[in-house]
């Protein structure tokens, strides 16, 4: 319904038409990015970063604009990954309301919004996109490729579908398939907007929106991306102050809800309720093993495996946390566990962070050096 | 707006008026309960079952129905809990819809249902109502408690305000107090429900049913009763035959949302909403720490510690498993260490089941043998 592009944000025009994964193609799109630092005579010093749902392209302050972004303590001068040494893009995934061509974009064929006539979105759709950003901005090849959660995944549809443009790759509390867990959580996301009567099939307006559907699935959200432990610390059993407390039947009552309250009351109108059905959905679909080459009667394990080792990569790191639920930690093994089968130099690293799945927006103590240590040596070695 | 009655289930009135902890007193009220084997004549072999949110008192085939009850494998002749040994009570919390009084009965002040006007419910409510049952059925000293999940809860209320009721305790999948990620969780099940148009504040009829909002609550909580290691085995990335699938945009694809969907299905209208609400709230509200005596500037951690020792029984065991997100496992760590505080011979035991909180409903291969050890230390010891 609404795009909500950060200032400063640059576009590339995607091929038109744009065959998509499953069928259909796009026409006139375009994918939303945001550079940092500056491309070496060489072109051999550039990172890409594909980000987790909700993210825009502005990661952290640059010369466009100057406000932090969602990973301002990690990109920057100076900083784990530095400006001062790489070339870094962040592109907004392709189906998202931030820039890229989306849902709630305009269909160039009709002058109408898209909404649910948008072609179904796969994780290699974004993956293609973003291919598309970097080989258009002059780069043959990337000497990184960082993918955060859904970014994670799309980061490694990238790689297989895209073999040569990075050399290495970092996966953040990433997946290279949907579980039945994540996938239960992100359907009743889904369900929470559909039967939301405001949805109306994808028809809403900014009068009638569906804004208790999006509510109940941001809050959901927030449960599944932190972690209790994290919680028992910082809320335990604490209620809110007499005035902040809640006079309707069953109200809130303890600080966790209103926590919980003020992600979605922040989110709700900030992110288009059709975007975000589609880019959940392809995460449920996203399953490497598709790329097993011939595995059709092995199990989905052994078909990831192959699918992972059937990647190029001459580094690699892929981080998790213990306490995150959505992408459990044994999903970053799985990653480094294949792409070292594939003969690449790859690393599982797990963190104590309490924070959860999130923690990679937050715990910058802990992932700060993790990222910074693979960049370095990439750098110097 | 409905009640659920097992047939077979007897009856016990409350004192009445009965008090309610945080205000008010029932009129009339009662609690609905069904028993297996014999009372001794030492009447000292008597054990009570307090149960989760949402059982009966049906805990198994009886004389009265012999239908099998929702713990049939772990009650009955030859079975962990041996009634060919023990007299065993199981009772319907109060402030449920299974024929104990609740929001869903007829106020006796008014001859309408009670509905939003039933008087705030605490745990310790349900505690006060079964100490009344036991003693109606003239037993002045239970051999053991046995307590699941909010039961458990139930169970260290009766043990704190009724010291001398019980000799031991079995505390299995329950917890001291309630954690913020778990009043987070049950604080979305509520607002599900209560966004739902149709709750009308309490004021549905069969016609007119907040059955989104119970859809929504059912499958986030089977969510978290079981957990993603028992899912990835059971459902991995299977689909639904495209016979079963959905046509809706973004309907169910997944075995695991089926799954999801038939658990809402069986409960919708099987589960008054309003005695959900009303059940759901006492969970966050117990905090065993409220009986620390005097300890109001200790954290809730001492509290609680201090709330467990003041507890009084000889043999305590409190079980857990590793994959419980909802009561996690060190909630039941806590029960044991604080009862041993207190003097008790108290036993943790983390199983290794897969299933999560549910697992005391479906793991009996390893329930089953520690309960029916300790229940025959007690007998035999």
């Amino acid at each position: 319904m609404t795009e909500f592009i950060p200032p400063g944000t640059r576009h590339i025009d995607l091929p038109s038409p744009f065959p998509m994964k499953r069928g259909g193609a796009l026409h006139g799109a375009r994918i939303a990015y945001e550079t940092w630092g500056e491309l070496n005579a060489k072109r051999d010093n550039a990172i890409l970063i594909v980000t987790g749902l909700s993210p825009d392209a502005h990661a952290a302050a640059n010369a466009g604009n100057p406000e932090p972004g969602w990973w301002e303590a990690m990109l920057g001068p100076g900083k784990p990954i530095d400006s001062e040494h790489w070339f870094v893009i962040c592109v907004n995934s392709l189906g998202s309301c931030k820039g890229s061509t989306g849902p709630a974009s305009i269909n160039a064929d009709t002058g109408e919004l898209y909404r649910l006539e948008f072609p179904e979105l796969s994780i290699e759709d974004g993956a293609d996109a973003a291919a598309h950003v970097v080989h258009a901005l002059g780069i043959e090849r990337l000497a990184c490729v960082i993918g955060n959660s859904m970014g994670g995944m799309t980061a490694l549809a990238l790689l297989i579908r895209h073999p040569g443009l990075a050399r290495n790759h970092i996966n953040i509390s990433g997946a290279a398939r949907a579980l039945p867990f994540s996938i239960a959580i992100r359907s009743l996301q889904r369900e929470a907007i559909r039967l939301d009567p405001q949805w109306n099939q994808g028809g809403y307006d900014e009068t009638h929106y569906p804004e208790s559907g999006m509510r109940m699935a941001r809050k959901l959200g927030v449960i599944t991306y932190r972690s209790a432990l994290e919680w028992d610390g910082r809320f335990g059993r604490v209620r809110l102050d007499s005035d902040r407390a809640d006079e309707e039947p069953f109200g809130l009552e303890f600080e966790v809800e209103s926590y919980l309250e003020g992600h979605a009351r922040r989110f709700v109108r900030r992110f288009d309720p059709n975007c975000y059905l589609y880019l959940s959905r392809s995460m449920d679909w996203f399953d490497l093993g598709d790329y097993c080459g011939g595995g059709d009667g092995l199990d989905n394990e052994e078909q990831v495996r192959r699918g992972l080792a059937a990647i190029r990569v001459e580094k690699a790191l892929a981080i998790g946390v213990h306490t995150d639920i959505l992408f459990p930690l044994q999903q970053q093994q799985e990653i480094a566990d294949g792409l070292r089968a594939g003969g690449a130099d790859a690393r599982f690293v797990p963190l104590e962070s309490p924070q959860g799945h999130d923690a990679f927006l937050v715990d910058i103590a802990r992932f700060g050096p993790a990222v910074a240590g693979f960049l370095d040596e990439l750098r110097t070695g």
